[in-house]
């Protein structure tokens, strides 16, 4: 048995409180695992008094994390305050500027400060960790800095956010509209009462800029994300997909292109057949195409005190064995500038949905916009017609580019029969 | 950039052959992401001349690979030879007495002699690395190694040989027998013309050792595994398990019980909503259901030439970067000998299907056999009847001990009226 790991832990949300309960109920395991004892010396949060459902007594108390990341006598920090500035910031660089290694899981600071702080721990030899920053239930760090390094990538993507695949679950289960299902899994404890974080994008936009540093060795970029959420998702689009054989995930998809590296986070018909279209509820899935071993798929709980506990515990254990890896795959003074591709230049299909007056030559108007802008058509759904005035057309085109097919919307949206704004959602490939 | 890391290679077929492909089509990703170069220094297979679609002339040649692993100016020698003794265990045991690192993708030579190589690697300082010998595609030796460190798993099991998976999945998809749709895999290349190691479970027994030993820190104990293969399971019963919501796999599964730790390999009913249910043709998956973490799926390709080197170079990028971690999660030296469970203690629900005379009171006969043991029974199907002698039944029982489904088993085929023997496959259950 090697000397005992001394760690300081600054926040105690429910993650904090979990990743106590488990170095406390694991101390034997973790000892055999990591060749010595994990022991928390120091603790620190906003409140004292609060009932965590567990005994913090045994442990240090710091009213001020910043002076308990310069002072405590540990060799490891480890921040769950969260924010992406702020005082998580200023813990990190402190315990680093000290000398002690880092492991955070926070996503927004690493996905806005990830390269600089890497090589700010670089420069001082100690561990920046950031397992928990992403799919908490998934080593999906690890596998892409570590498990995959043979590998070049041609693609990771996934599903990491547990609220928004919630919600599209939810909805396309019950054939409900988005307001509904958001309500719903407020009340539930899902989704937070400004939901904007989830289910705009933002969240799966850090995770998305942290995996494409990992995966392809560059500066993380979260500013060049390109971001969409699922507020404009109708149970209608849905619907349809479904008779497409399509199911619709807000997705994360980074991938290197001739124009440079794209990032995006919008919501997308996959295939129903396909491992990640079957990904339901609270669950994340992560899928990584690489040249050698085709596509690997990882699906677990994305978040909750148990499976991001379990990611710092991995993390800790990692550096008690004295694992020196460097964070994003290659050191962080390597680390080149992402060079992103313009949304405008991807390239795919997509669904495009129409509300349109129920008269002849519609879709001969349609059509020509598309044919304009030589976007062609896969297919075109029309469903049954009522007796109302506005009916849904849905066309799907092939493969087009992004500015092809964002001015034929628009040449479709001036058509005087064209009723609604037309809604757009990208189709992904997902086999290689 | 640090020195070169120079390996040897012992063996070149498909999967030697890819390695080398990938070391020299990825100098600079590897020396990137391991700091400095991964070097083939020499290499050594049964046949010089042969075309391997690589050009072998810059590496030195060595006809016999013990001399190689004994004498060639490397760190690192890869075994990729084969076989659980003989010459692959001689290589593995030359290097490490020279203090070499191995990297190996035996999966034979790691169930039979992990324990002992990584206690002669670990007397030695050298790594003894094997993420090739299970599921190439699925870095699982890391995840459970490593990734997953900070929980108490409560389970590993998965689908591990991708020949019985696409076997299984062929039948199931067209309705046919397993003789058929065997003789078609062979043609195609996706089974070997001697079938038995695969189809009779050795090869997945062999993974579920190992993956055991990595997530219980128990010495690999491949005598103890329980082993039955496909070569029984019907046409038939994969129509029946379909009408009760189920698929058919074949799994590995290991997990601690209050008698001692379960080594099992054999065909399981799962649920066919479960994820695993979906895995299909030669992909395998691996779930580790994790205290903290929950239940975490990984999917990818487990054999060719692609997957396996990949794996291969993840070892090595992780020698490179200096990484020393115990092979089996724990020291090896720390490793406890693994107490198995008696099959028989076994408790799970069962599927018996019976192939019965069709005349009054047979079911009575045998509802009575099975109460007679304390089996209670969750559910009875019978084909509408046909003109014929004799109808399948089939039955699903609740849980029980298996000593009691076989006392049942024995009691229902000694009836008159049961005209051939009773099968009888596992239900396994999924969820936590």
């Amino acid at each position: 048995m090697s000397a005992p790991l001394n760690i300081a832990i600054a926040g105690l949300g429910t993650v904090g409180a979990g990743l106590v309960r488990l170095i406390e109920s694991h101390a034997d395991l973790l000892a055999r695992r990591s060749g010595g004892p994990i022991r928390i010396a120091a603790v620190s949060a906003r409140t004292r008094g609060r009932n965590r459902g567990v005994d913090l007594s045994p442990y240090a108390w710091y009213d001020d994390p910043v002076r308990m990341a310069r002072e405590a006598p540990v060799e490891v920090v480890v921040e769950l305050i969260g924010g992406e500035d702020g005082i998580a910031r200023k813990v990190c660089e402190t315990a680093i500027g000290r000398g002690r290694h880092v492991v955070t899981a926070n996503k927004a600071l690493i996905a806005h400060h990830g390269t600089s702080l890497a090589r700010e721990a670089e420069d001082k030899g100690v561990v920046l960790a950031f397992e928990a920053a992403v799919a908490g239930g998934i080593p999906i760090v690890k596998a892409l800095r570590e498990g995959l390094a043979g590998n070049r990538l041609k693609r990771v993507y996934g599903i990491l956010n547990g609220t928004c695949n919630y919600i599209l679950t939810a909805m396309a289960d019950g054939g409900r509209e988005f307001a509904e299902v958001l309500a719903e899994a407020q009340s539930l404890g899902y989704a937070e009462a400004d939901p904007s974080f989830d289910v705009d994008g933002i969240d799966t936009a850090h995770k998305l800029a942290i995996l494409a540093s990992l995966a392809f060795g560059t500066e993380v970029a979260f500013g060049s994300v390109h971001v969409e959420g699922i507020r404009h998702v109708s149970a209608l689009d849905i619907a349809f997909a479904d008779e497409l054989g399509y199911r619709i995930k807000l997705l994360g998809i980074a991938r290197p292109t001739e124009h440079g590296i794209e990032q995006r986070v919008h919501p997308c018909m996959v295939s129903a057949d396909a491992p990640i279209a079957k990904v339901s509820g609270v669950f994340n899935a992560i899928v990584a195409d690489g040249d050698f071993v085709g596509s690997t798929v990882f699906e677990g709980r994305g978040a909750g005190a148990g499976p991001t506990a379990s990611a710092l515990a991995a993390d800790l254990v990692d550096i008690a064995r004295g694992v020196r890896v460097p964070p994003f795959s290659v050191a962080a003074s390597a680390l080149v500038p992402l060079a992103p591709s313009p949304m405008d230049r991807h390239r795919g299909a997509y669904y495009i949905r129409l509300t349109v007056a129920d008269q002849p030559g519609v879709i001969a108007d349609v059509a020509a916009a598309l044919r304009d802008e030589r976007v062609s058509i896969e297919a075109v759904l029309q469903r049954a017609r009522h007796p109302v005035e506005a009916v849904p057309v849905v066309m799907v085109t092939h493969e087009t580019e992004e500015a092809a097919m964002i001015r034929a919307q628009r040449r479709i949206a001036a058509l005087g029969t064209v009723v609604a704004p037309p809604r757009m959602i990208r189709i992904e490939p997902l086999s290689e």
